[in-house]
């Protein structure tokens, strides 16, 4: 069977770093021993580095980035709850869909796709929600939204945030925007395979998760007993062994480099990326001021095929791109840069075939 | 930092064969990509051949065991549905919570611990229940439990089976013994790392699936479009394509050695530790005729210090056993020969082991 080789330019998983590549192969050790609870508690130290908080609370979910949010909405919300969201792409629709399985009572404000949320409308919208939700960096438009406005104004409410595109990539900051639920992915920004979500719930936050929330699998009263440093570790579930291996390393990695070096590599791709795709000919998607470094946004100039180009990408020259969602498909190209990825080689690589092809 | 070499003889997780192992290095592919999805059937044909069946919904579930579980039970049970589930352990107990959480009316029949369930009385606990709930090997206890006569009896009912730690290890027949959804682990006798969950719902139970289950991580309706093999994949969640990888290498292992083959090899290995155990002066505790040979459970012995012991097997030896759960914490010990474990020289070892330390 082929074992291609690909340069993941997609809207993720990307290329994740050797180091957390490496790290999968780690021999196992079980879930209990105390060398494993010494690396999980390490790993959570480095992912409370990364979102820039001291939440107690801060682990990776066993499951992919959807997971961290369902776990975070779960928790919380009770039937007949009121919630405010704002959706400007697939991925806060999405948090809609997951807080009406909730029992969540939703006021749901849409923005325009390419556009950022408004932090005053969402603020307007209910008098008092229980909770905000809101995405950080949209993966289907390749926008980022504001977010310490929301966190300055919400009053009583709880802020839930979407970093999984934005964590690793671009400034996160978890205690000084006043998030108080948050949820990323490991195939993004981070650059470690797909299959955890990372999540960070505040002091505050802790406060409303219900006792016995309609998930077991997702149910924070009891996964706290086992990810918590402190006590005696109660099993919960078997945790995902070999993928926080790799998680830990891959945020060795990027620590090592220094969050903010990563953050710079990231915009550096962005912007290069950006200007090659613009001197081709192609528009920008995503709304100037507003455009993620790791995920660029064109659309489809008239006379490409989508499919046929991004076909040939990935036969002739090994690379994956990204097309639209929704409305948008066959419309709109998704070109990240992201984790192991945001080179400039990859950038430079990818212009020069899609010089050949378009 | 350590990178101990363990020999993984508790409950799970065990020591992943080595192909499962070399396949969490391939290189990356995206969750779209024709050769992931390639590798995903392909992967999804495999389990369909170690569970028996020709359910089309077959496929790993993107979490860890307790999830299957979880899937199994939140997408056909809607609140006030009667359901009886047998416990003989913690895993049946386990099953109680996860279905009074979807809002199952639930009909708990116990079983002594050590003992397998009783078909005739899980039979005759209710009427006309629209789930039968039982756990095939129970992990807490090294029990067995008969599943045929369920199927054969369980009239209009769907039945559900745990088969986490029996899928791989003995036989499980999902289409000759009327099983409607049953799920496992990876980290188990299948010889992966945990991180996955191997579903499979028969065409009957896929007639009970709710159009909106209260999970959407979780909601098979979505999660089929993407994991069934034909038409369009339409994206639900980004798969952890690591953790295929490597599950499509292990069911390559178990498949390469022959399924009855793995099962005999599981045989050899639980006879011979429960023979020397015996001549060390231990006590079997799981009733005689329903022990699992992947799983063996004794009664520490008086004058026996458990902590002690497991403590020195893990830090001279880097053995690791398992101890008892629940009531049993303390007095019994779990000891394991599953995936790439069940090797007779790591029951000789731990024989050898445990002649010095008891």
């Amino acid at each position: 069977m082929a074992l291609s080789d690909r340069i993941l330019m997609g809207p993720g998983p990307c290329n994740p770093y050797p180091d957390a590549v490496a790290a999968l192969g780690r021999p196992m050790l079980g879930h209990l021993d105390p060398e494993f609870l010494g690396i999980l508690d390490e790993t959570n130290d480095r992912l409370r580095e990364v979102w820039k908080t001291s939440n107690r609370l801060t682990f990776p979910v066993s499951a992919t980035g959807s997971a961290g949010m369902e776990i975070c909405l779960v928790n919380v919300i009770e039937p007949g709850d009121a919630v405010v969201i704002g959706v400007n792409g697939v991925f806060g629709g999405r948090m809609v869909e997951v807080a009406e399985r909730c029992g969540a009572d939703v006021t749901r404000v849409d923005f325009e796709w390419g556009q950022p949320v408004d932090p005053e409308q969402l603020l307007d919208a209910h008098p008092n929600p229980k909770l905000i939700g809101v995405v950080h960096a949209e993966t289907s438009t390749g926008v980022r939204s504001e977010i310490g406005e929301l966190g300055a104004n919400k009053g009583d409410a709880l802020l839930l945030v979407d970093c999984v595109t934005s964590l690793g990539g671009i400034p996160v900051e978890i205690d000084e925007w006043g998030v108080d639920l948050a949820y990323s992915g490991t195939q993004k920004c981070l650059g470690v395979a797909p299959g955890l979500a990372p999540v960070t719930v505040s002091e505050r936050a802790r406060q409303f998760i219900v006792a016995r929330p309609r998930s077991w699998y997702l149910d924070l009263n009891l996964i706290s007993k086992y990810v918590d440093g402190e006590g005696a570790r109660a099993y919960h579930h078997t945790a995902p062994i070999s993928m926080i291996f790799s998680l830990h390393a891959g945020l060795g990695a990027v620590l090592d480099e220094g969050l903010e070096n990563a953050w710079e590599r990231h915009e550096t791709c962005g912007r290069r990326l950006r200007e090659g795709l613009t001197d081709l000919g192609f528009e920008l998607f995503a709304v100037e001021g507003h455009r993620l470094p790791e995920l660029t946004t064109v659309t489809v100039p008239d006379g490409v095929d989508d499919a046929v180009v991004r076909s040939r990408l990935l036969s002739d020259y090994g690379i994956e791109i990204g097309g639209g969602l929704g409305a948008y498909a066959g419309k709109v190209w998704r070109i990240g840069c992201m984790g192991h990825t945001a080179r400039l080689r990859n950038v430079e690589l990818l212009l020069a075939a899609l010089t050949q092809l378009v």
